[in-house]
């Protein structure tokens, strides 16, 4: 059967996060809707992985089979988005091998977290967590370079998390200051649930506590979650790639 | 007494415009109610002229009275954006001489006006107008040049418009092409109601219909509304700057 992978952008606000759940508004359920409404079947919908109610996406990835063939691709996106609530948006359609799958066959995710730090607020922060707390970039870059590479980050993981796999393999973890706004960037091969936002509650907490940069290592090494920081609210948190080919080369988007 | 200048921000989508009106949700009514609450007495706040519903701000202008002096103006200034909803934020605040008037002490104002032509949709597509029109940004260039200078705007004047004063200064008058985003900058020592709006849709009836650029010059000089292209959706303008000095000098803000 004919399968499709398809890149989904939405604004988690207003959505129970991304995976379907009984009576609720949700990322997948929407999906599934617009698909079955076009393809006048009930389609199976499967999302590359979860995102948290309130994190957003620039670049989830699903795929979904549909008999017969998609005539006209061009027309099929343009009545997805159509379809889709104004929250949601298609970017990207495309046919695939059968063999394609969004979640097992993906190498790496790329998750941006933005902090805006400034004295006043402004109505135009949107997306990003807001303080007034001062950030210093060179000593955050110190605790975010001890997260590179392959470790067990039960540290940084959810409590209510149920997968016993803790080990991620962290390919990029670094941060850039434009102005007063603080862009952090993971790319891992995989995230545990509340990962990032565990490793920003952290990142806040050492620089409030005015801590060295190690403790970030020092809480790594624990593994354990009550020495972690809070976990940092998901309105800054924007999934912005799923790759497939192991290569990493980051687009600006 | 102590005259005060702010700077305000908001995103215009919720409000009834910016002027006070019974029982709306206004810019004007908001600004009121958090200085009055902060100074303790009912005080009248002044904006530099009004924005339209669903016209957003970057750089308003307003003035009020004070006394007592404000002691600690950073203090002020957080106080107000805690006070202020989410959706209007105070940018700076200043002492200025009493002569200072938001409105008469104006020498130029700034609106953006930004257009997305693509051939689908983003749920990131905000504060813009989207189309899937292709746009020409040379021949809107050509356009938007004929507007430059003094002119009688009635050609772009709202039907509700009372104010017999048609002469306009046009200081620029441009459009800028940014990937899929045309932004559209307008200087002027003052604008008509709905102005901007009804050049922009000027610009899209000239584009729609693939007529000469010159097609502008003929309808400003017309001075006949019903020869203009149809008012342009508010959600796509911001007013970024109301400039008390002659010199023109614009910030990337």
């Amino acid at each position: 059967m004919p399968r499709y992978k398809i890149i989904i952008e939405y604004i988690g606000t207003n959505f129970f996060g991304s995976q379907w759940q009984p009576e609720k508004r949700t990322i997948q359920d929407e999906l599934i809707k617009a698909i079955s409404t076009l393809t006048k079947i009930k389609t199976k919908v499967i999302l590359s992985g979860r995102t948290d109610k309130g994190v957003h996406a620039q670049g989830q990835v699903a795929h979904f089979d549909c008999e017969p063939q998609i005539e006209d691709m061009e027309k099929f996106l343009y009545q997805m988005n159509s379809i889709l609530p104004d929250d949601m948006s298609v970017k990207n359609i495309e046919m695939t091998e059968p063999r394609f799958h969004a979640q097992k066959s993906a190498k790496w995710k790329w998750y941006q977290y933005k902090i805006v730090s400034r004295n006043r607020r402004s109505c135009f922060d949107e997306r990003c967590f807001y303080t007034r707390q001062t950030l210093d970039v060179e000593r955050i870059n110190k605790m975010l370079n001890f997260l590179i590479g392959e470790h067990d980050f039960s540290a940084f993981k959810s409590s209510q998390t149920t997968n016993p796999a803790k080990i991620c393999n962290m390919y990029k973890s670094e941060c850039t200051k434009s102005g007063d706004e603080y862009i952090f960037d993971f790319v891992a091969d995989r995230f545990l649930y509340n990962m990032i936002r565990s490793i920003i509650g952290t990142v806040l907490m050492i620089e409030k506590d005015s801590l060295s940069p190690s403790k970030m290592n020092e809480i790594l090494k624990s593994k354990d979650r009550t020495k972690a920081g809070q976990t940092a609210e998901p309105d800054g948190l924007v999934l912005k790639e799923v790759s497939y080919t192991q290569e990493i080369k980051l687009e600006a988007q």
